[in-house]
């Protein structure tokens, strides 16, 4: 398909999909004439990606190039490519210096993964952005005094390992190795929202049923 | 407590407090001379809080002088107070015009509180930011072409319940409910990047238990 097809089959405007080229964000299509190239299929799901990534994930454009290139790097393995691909995603502030927080952090973030048995985490440690991520946000709490132990963490990555198998099942749903690597790499961004959202109503209803009172039927609920 | 104390209790730089101070995110201190001003431990705990929003959870100064505002409304019940404040942090973009997949987005979020029983969250619908958000997201997947039914949410949500549930323990915890309030809020953005990191190592062990080799002891893992 031209470039025209293109753009009408993504979405993606004509302007926007030439950046993407410059930017090496879309691999050239195959050139046919001087000023023209033909673009298949593949052309429109790495599109579909890259939107998801930049426009949806606010991810900067030097990471998702990043992303994409651990994508293309067939001398990995799936395990490691994909990895690499979800490592060059953005994981806000590492830790900073350590200082005392930061070291009662890591201990919390060590002790709750060797509980976990996520041994994975356990090997790579500080070498993995997701693992820092952790320590600067359990950081933050105890610098702020908000109590953070491996007790108060456990539910949560409780959750977390519940939500991975899902993220995970969703990902095989997807037949070919390179589509699966994509899925995952944009439902890891895209479903960020889906959970934070999700949460903070769960929230409104738990705080509704602990506190709350009948909304407008009736007088006030007994608050005990 | 006078200036200097204040800052080394709550480890922010007297320039920060000022600022805070001229911003209204701080309550006046009292005075007691015509240059000096006497602060006590609510002021170390309303500085914990606005740390935990600016500087951790890089709420911007108006939203956070909003959620303070609603935490002090003392005209509104703790379960009200609570959702305003929620409400005025940050929730990303809400969903555009009416367009095929925002309507699809729609029907699949309200399906989803349907079927939860989330009848709080269901009666206030599109007023609530945090359902805005949701529209959003799942607004976004389907224009990606994922695929995003109730079916597709409902582990999430499943695990935003149990969230919820630990959340809102957490605050129990708090006696007074000037201080359940306050940690609500700061759990509410503190707890979002601790989710958000154990989620990507959750799915670094599940990706190498179904997809990965044995980390450097042994040969090549069978990949079935």
């Amino acid at each position: 398909m031209r470039l025209a097809e293109l753009s009408t089959r993504s979405g993606v405007s004509t302007a926007t999909i030439k950046y993407y080229l410059r930017e090496g964000l879309l691999p050239p299509g195959r050139r046919v004439t001087a000023t023209q190239a033909e673009y298949d299929e593949k052309h429109v799901q790495r599109l579909r990606l890259v939107r998801a990534l930049i426009q949806v994930g606010r991810v900067p454009i030097a990471s998702a190039r990043e992303v994409l290139t651990a994508l293309e790097d067939d001398s990995l393995d799936r395990n490691f490519r994909l990895g690499v691909a979800v490592w060059a995603l953005p994981h806000g502030p590492q830790p900073p210096a350590d200082d005392p927080a930061t070291q009662t952090a890591r201990h919390t973030v060590d002790a709750l993964l060797a509980r976990l048995g996520w041994r994975f985490s356990e090997d790579l440690g500080p070498l993995s952005p997701a693992y820092g991520m952790l320590v600067t946000a359990v950081g933050a709490l105890t610098r702020l005094g908000y109590p953070c132990t491996v007790d108060d963490l456990a539910p949560y990555a409780h959750s977390a390992g519940q939500l991975a198998v899902a993220d995970l099942d969703s990902v095989d749903r997807h037949e070919a190795p390179d589509e699966q690597l994509e899925a995952a790499v944009a439902l890891t961004v895209l479903y960020e929202p889906v959970l934070l959202s999700l949460r903070r109503l769960a929230q409104a209803e738990e705080s509704n049923r602990r506190y709350g009172q009948a909304p407008s039927d009736g007088p006030e609920a007994s608050k005990e």
